[in-house]
Formats: structure tokens, sequence, C-alpha cells
């Protein structure tokens, strides 16, 4: 790039105003820009505000409103009765231009494989610059892959009834809390959550899940996953082992390993996660027990107890996902591993994503007591609190009977449309096992003979509309299961009324016809 | 805690019902409990539901509801044509109990100085449990001092004038909103925020801010502690050095040291921070070049331009929080550093808190686009994204022109609350400097000659019930800077109106009378 000497009188050559824009705006930009590259050296004068403005045709009122500007800012400076000058910058501009291409090389040695950048520059000359964090490095690795976004359609994962949600009740919700909200509420808030809405979730978990917690053990998250990141951040340390159900739910795998864990990938029977053992050296362990994501195992007491004991005898921290423990289509819903914790080792992850709607973002942790203080205040630095609106709202919702009545509405939703994709599931799919009947949560997985057939069957359901998740994601990849055991299809069935499970499933038996 | 022998008779005895309660459940929960402590061993037939029912004098559907949820939950199992029976459990429940005094020993010698937190279990027995993670110890130290949360008091710091939002208009978009959201809204949706709020915010600031920045540059973030975080949790490696204000913004600090890093007070004068040295070897500098928090120095264009030489010569990152941009009262807002960077080295941190008010946990970074991808990335797996409801109404808020009359009502309302503070300060407090006359931001802060002065002030100030910040509090606990020269006092002057300003400096004059 080539900088021109700078000039000591000003050249009005070049200056080219818009008519149709902010005319001192305008000004102001080019004058600052050509001073910035040099083009207007420290010392030149400025015209006078009348003779900038004739010659440019312009008012001298935008012409003075720039040089006010310029003036604020620094960039230029007036000597007593003397008019304006340009203020003497070059020394740093320059200082910049020059070294802009030198490029850092203090990287430790450990770190030289970090990412390399290109960054072009407005002035248009590159220069390569070291993007060289473990953070962002790990994150190279472990990223969620982009969610599925837009219209829900069949048989897309993670995804309630939500078109069943009575968004009209939430408005009026909403309206009501912001005619006449207590300015208390206003400023920072407390970063663990509104007392009121922590006090609900602790009176629901009492009653639906024999949850025995209160109000002080509940912390208000956006969203389990942000409960899983808390856990993640705050109980690791660098290089810890994770015990983490394989196959399983990776979004939480990637938060605990770019928090710098190792995953252990435990094996999933018909009993829920196998017990990781002693010499594994395990310090957490992430489990779904009431509806395994994504096999939709249910953790066997037995199991569950040997996981208990397991963290009681190792100081192991369990992490219980209950991202679907509203859904229990026989009996009520299974006593969570919380319940059954006598020594305060288990922290349980509760979400409103999958009754009310996932863009909700509101979850919940419930701790051990002495972990809410610490998990607070890492809050408290992370965001300070969630947004006061909906969890008032919220707290409105579940204390004027509206969530009951949802989660009964819900469940007997996803109940129907459960069926709908039982009767019409065509039974006779090459390389596919028999479709089970889910007692629980909000997808189902088929196992598939090979990871061939399972790419096959997902590239074909895909080419007429319709989402299925390929099972073989789910697992790590270094998995010691052969691949073709890993296959297998994983198909959410309530994102998508009755109807369009239908013509969805019409659409499968055409495409899927060998 | 003794362990009664396990019988394999069943005991009716000391099985108590509360009749206003559910009694199924209670009849679940009293024989769950007995299955796990061991009262009624493995092995144990149940009654006939029949004569239980008898016995307690309840109805028969009751125990039957009971006796299913303890059999789905593999509490019992039934033998075929021979009745319920408690299921073999004692191995693990027994493991568990006996094994619940050995504490975890498996601590690297770096961390053996962990927190250790005595855990009380429920059963009564108590054993000592470590709690043993980097973080847990970091937040020991590093952690914000509890929020001054309730009704908004003269002089609090970091609080708009709030109580002049138009929550009228505000509760109406929600409502609007809600009651026809697109169903393409509510599932998970882009991890960097609403795309139109990002629109509008890119549009703002390059009228506002003369900030050329585009929507793809923007990440939505829950409010400006978010934004900091995450450019603490990605851009430092441990142990990295942090140029940091001194005095500064602690909350930002924290997040930093939190992360790992070490930080470099910083002194701050006439022109800002001063610039890191090369030797120095920081990977990043934080600044709040337009209002330095707390001193409200302006940082002049030399000094910002010397900043950005810094970064592109040592491929340091400057984190720039223009947390009260918009409150300006002479001239428009200065131009940011991020608006002069033409090397991608600045990270601009902007929030809807100031404008709106804090509990909205709405805010902004303005990224090199090198790194919109990775942030983006992370804040996915730190929590998918923020609520969909309040960014769609702040992007409404902004498209329909409310948020830029609020700015200008709220520019009006700090400035007149400002004059409110000047015009009846006490102007001969002993130890006290005058008060300068803050052109910019919400708060202002004058030097005391003492620290035992600047306590005295404050106590004097909190007895009478008026909060004034001791200015000490923002200096890094190893500055150089003698104590009695970091003695002060910081002053929000936009929290309450004009008449409750006039009060508190009424009583302040009472209580500082000598």
């Amino acid at each position: 790039m080539s900088v021109s000497t700078p000039s000591l009188t000003f050249d009005f050559a070049g200056i080219e105003l818009d008519r149709q824009q902010g005319l001192s705006r305008q000004l102001y930009q080019t004058l600052r820009q050509r001073i910035l590259d040099g083009r207007l050296g420290g010392g030149t004068r400025l015209p006078a505000s009348r003779d900038l403005a004739a010659s440019l045709s312009i008012s001298r009122n935008s012409v003075l409103r720039a040089y006010d500007q310029l003036y604020a800012e620094g960039f230029t400076e007036a000597r007593r009765g003397d008019g304006t000058y340009v203020a003497q910058l070059t020394e740093h501009a320059g200082a910049a231009k020059k070294l802009s291409t030198k490029v850092s090389t203090g990287l430790s040695p450990g770190l030289s494989t970090g990412l390399s950048t290109v960054v072009s520059n407005e002035a248009g000359n590159s220069s390569c610059k070291v993007i060289h964090s473990t953070s962002l490095m790990r994150l190279e690795k472990h990223h969620l892959s982009a969610h599925k976004t837009g219209l829900p359609r069949a048989f897309r994962i993670g995804l309630p009834a939500f078109d069943l949600f009575p968004f009209d009740v939430w408005g009026k919700l909403h309206a009501a809390f912001w005619r006449k909200p207590g300015l208390h509420q206003l400023g920072y808030g407390d970063p663990a959550g509104e007392w009121r809405l922590r006090e609900l979730i602790a009176m629901y978990l009492r009653t639906s899940r024999d949850l025995k917690c209160d109000a002080e053990q509940i912390v208000i998250t956006s969203g389990a996953q942000q409960a899983i990141t808390l856990c993640a951040q705050l109980l690791l340390n660098e290089g810890d082992a994770v015990a983490f159900e394989n196959p399983g739910y990776r979004a939480a795998g990637h938060a605990f390993a770019v928090a710098g864990a190792t995953l252990r990938g435990m094996s999933v029977d018909i009993d829920g996660m196998r017990c990781p053992d002693d010499e594994s050296r395990c310090t957490l362990a992430y489990v779904t027990p009431s509806h395994q994501y994504p096999l939709g195992v249910t953790m066997s007491l037995a199991r569950r107890l040997e996981l208990l004991a397991w963290a009681e005898r190792t100081g192991g921290w369990i992490v219980e996902d209950d991202y679907d423990g509203e859904y229990r289509y026989s009996g009520a819903p299974l006593a969570p591993l919380a319940a059954l914790d006598r020594s305060g080792r288990v922290l349980y992850v509760g979400t409103f994503g999958k009754v009310a709607f996932p863009a909700l973002r509101l979850g919940y942790l419930v701790l051990p007591r002495n972990l809410v203080k610490p998990f607070s205040q890492r809050r408290a630095l992370d965001m300070r609190h969630s947004e006061i609106g909906t969890q008032a709202v919220m707290a409105e919702f579940i204390a004027a009977g509206h969530f009951q009545r949802h989660i009964r509405r819900m469940r007997r939703a996803a109940l129907s449309r459960r069926d709908a994709l039982l009767a019409g599931w065509p039974e006779d799919i090459r390389g596919c096992s028999a479709m089970p009947k889910p007692l629980a949560g909000l997808h189902v997985s088929v196992a598939v003979d090979s990871l061939q057939r399972e790419s096959e069957l997902v590239a074909k359901a895909e080419s007429v509309g319709v989402e299925i998740a390929p099972l073989s994601d789910y697992w790590l990849p270094d998995s010691a299961t052969p691949v073709d055991n890993r296959a297998g299809l994983v198909l959410g069935f309530a994102a998508v009324p009755e109807a369009d499970i239908a013509s969805a499933l019409q659409r499968l038996r055409g495409i899927w016809k060998d």
C-alpha cells in the first residue's frame, strides 16, 4: 500500500458527496479517512468552513457539524485565533501501518498448531494472524452441527408438539406483567433466578418427581444446555475423565470436552448406561436415566443404585439430565437419581423447552446445597442472570395452573403422534429392525444392519423431505463398537401433527421400496 | 446409623398416612424408603393389595397405584402366580451405605488446597467431601459481590433512568409477537441471534457510532457480561496476561481471572488507560474508552491509535466495552476503537441494559469476521441461543422507532439528573475533591484524600439510606498505588428522579457535616 506524502495544504480534490445521504456525516468520514491514512498530514490547516461549504456546494452548517465531530474526537485541534489544524497523529497511525505485516510469534510450543486465519484488513493488505487459544482449538473438534432450524418437519428430533402451546395465554401473561412491572425487578436480579419461579419449580418437582428439594437448591438456567455447561465448567479440571453414555447426547459431550475433559464412552444396555469402574477414575458421569438419549432405555433401579454407590465411593458427580421426564405413557414418571441421592452427589437438569418450546431457553438445575453458592457466583460472572420477563411469566403460567394442564395436553399429543408413527411405519424395510413401542419420551430408535444402509435410508428420506437422524452420529468417534453395529435411525415423533406424520410415512414407503 | 436385619415378612407397623394428602403417593414413598434403607429386605413378599388396604383403611386402588409405581421403578418384582416381592437390591444399597464414609483421595498434588466442604447427608451421617476443581477455587477469589437489588436508590451505580422506559409499549409488542408467532421461530434458533435484530443493531451502530459493520458480525449475548465472558473463554489461554484498567470494572476482571488469565493493572491518566508495552506480553486489553469505568475519562485519539498499533504489532486483542456510549451530553458520541480498527483486532461490546433496563439482559458483540464462527459455536455449546421473544420484541422496538426516541428521552433524563446532583452536591466536604462535571455516562467519581475518610463518608451515607460506592473497591488488590490514593466516591446519578436526588443530597449534607 503506498502512502502519499502528507501535504500541508488542504486538497479539495476528490471529495465526492452523495446528495441523497447525510452530508455532514459523509464529509466527516471522508476527512477522518484522509487524516488516518496520512493524505491529510498533521499540521494541515483546514479551510474555513465558509470556503469549504462553497466549494462543495453544501451548507455551512454541514461543514461545521463535521468539523465539530472531528474536533471532539481529537482528529483536529484549534490554535487560538488561527483556525483549525489536523492533529499530529501520524507517528501512531504510521507506526500502526508499518507494523501491520509483522506477525505475533509469541506462541508457546504446545500451541503452535493453533488455527491460522488470514485476516484481510480494510486497507486491502492482508496479514497472517494466528488465533491460538486452546478453547478455539477444542471448538474446531467439538461443536454442535448446525441445528435444524425453520418450520418443524417429520421426524425432527428434540421438538415437542409446540404447535399446541397456548401462545395466546403466554402473550396475555406477558402483557399483564409489563403493564405494571415492579421497578425492583428491573435492575440487577438474583443470578440463581427469580425466587417465585424457583419455589414453583421445587414444588412441581416434589409432586411430579418425588424429588425432595426446596427453592434454595434451584438455579435457573438458559435451557438444559447451560445447566450442563455450568457443570462442565465448575466441576471438572483439565484432563478429568467423564463417564459418558455411548451412544449419547453429543451436545453435552462437546460441553465437557471444551471444558478440557476426556470422554469415556460407556456402553448402554437394557438397564441403561453401565457404571464406570473405580479404575476408570472418572470425576463425573453424565446420564439420561429416565429415557436414554438416543436409545430410549430407562435405567433400572439396580443400575441407579450402583451408579449412586460409585459416586459416593469415589467422590464422583452425577449429572442427571431429565430432558423429557414429563413424557411417560404408562405409569407415573420414574423417581430420578436425585431423589435417591443421600450424599449430595447428583446434579439434576430439567428444562421447560420440551414442554413449552425450545426457543424459550428456560431450564434449571437442582443442586446439592453446598454447590448452590458457587454455581450462582459462576452464573453471575457468566451473564448476571436470566431475562426477567420470561421468568416472571413462566412463574405465573405455573401458578395459574396452565403449566400442569399443558403438560397433560402435550403428553396426550405426543402419545397420539407416537401411535400415528407406529401405525404407519413400514414393517418390511430391508436391513431395519422392528420399531419398538416407546413408553416414554419424544423419539424412538430403530437399529439398521449396516452404516451403508443407514446412509441410504437417511438420504432417501431427505430426498422426499423427511428428516431422519442417523444413529451413528450419536456415537463417540473413537468407539470400540464396530461401525455397522452403530447404525440405526432416530425419529422424533412429536414435532408435527398426525396428518403430517401419515403423509411423511407414505412418502417413505414409496422411496424406501427396493 | 444402625441397619435392622432385613425381615422377610412384611411388617405393617408404623405405616402412618396423612389423610389430607395423596394416600397412594405416601404409601409408595413409605415402602420405597423401607426398601432402600433395608427394613424391607429383598425377597420379602408384599401383602395382597386387598389385605394391605384393609389394614390401613384405605382404598384398594390406592394400594394398587403405589404397588404399580414400585414395580415400574424396579423396587419390586412379580413371580408368576405368586404375588409381588421386594427386588434384590441390598447388595447395591448396602454397598452404597458401607462406603459412604470413605472419602475421595484422588487429588492431584497441585489441587490439594481445594475447598473442603462438609456434606451432611439425609441419613444424618456426615462425610468430608472435597470439591477440587480449579474453577471453583478461582471463584473463591473472583466473584461479584452481590449486586444491589431491590428498588433503585440514589446513587446506585449502573442504572439508567429506567423508570422512564415505555413498559406499556414493550408489553404491547410482546402481546403482538405472541399473538401469532411463526412456528419456525420457536424451535432451535441461530446461536448468533435473530437475523432481524442483528441487522437493526448493525444499522444503528453504523449511524450512531460510525462503526462500519454488518449483521454478519453481530452476535447477540445475554448482556455485556456474557459478551466479556465469551471473549475471556475464547481468546485466552491459561496464564495469559490481560491489560486491565486500574481502577476498572471488576466484573470483567473476574471473568478474565476465572478463565485463567493474570490481570496486569494499567494506570489510567487524562488520556485514558495507558497502553501496555510489548514486554508485558499481554494477549488482550480490556478498555472502556468512551467513558472510563469508574473514573469517567474519555480515551484520547492519540491513545486509541497507540493501543490499536500495539494490537496490530503484537497480535493482541482489544475488548472495547462501550457500556454507556449512548450517554454523551455534548457533541455526538466518539467513534469507537472498533471504527478505527483496520486489522480485525477489536471486539466491540454493546448493551441494551443501559438504555432499557438491566434485567433485560440483552447485549451484543461486534466481531472481526474471522471470529464470528467460533464465537457462535461456543455460544451454541454454552446455551444454544437467547430467548426468542425478547429478541423479536427488541427488533420491533427498534424498527418502529421507539428505540431512538427512547435514547433521546433517556439522555435528557440523565442530563437533568446529573444537573440535580451537581446543583445540590455539598461543596465543602472535608477530604473530598470538587466534583467534576461529567460530560458522558451515568456516573461520576470524586477523589477523597484517604481510605479512612472514604469509609467514613460511605458509611455515613448508608446510615441515611444513600448508596455510594467506594472508589477503592475498583482497584486490583495488588495495585502499586498507595491505598490513600485509591480513595474516592463513585455516584450513579441516573437511577432516581431529581426530587429523590435532592432529598438524598439534603440528607448527605446533614450527616456529612463535621
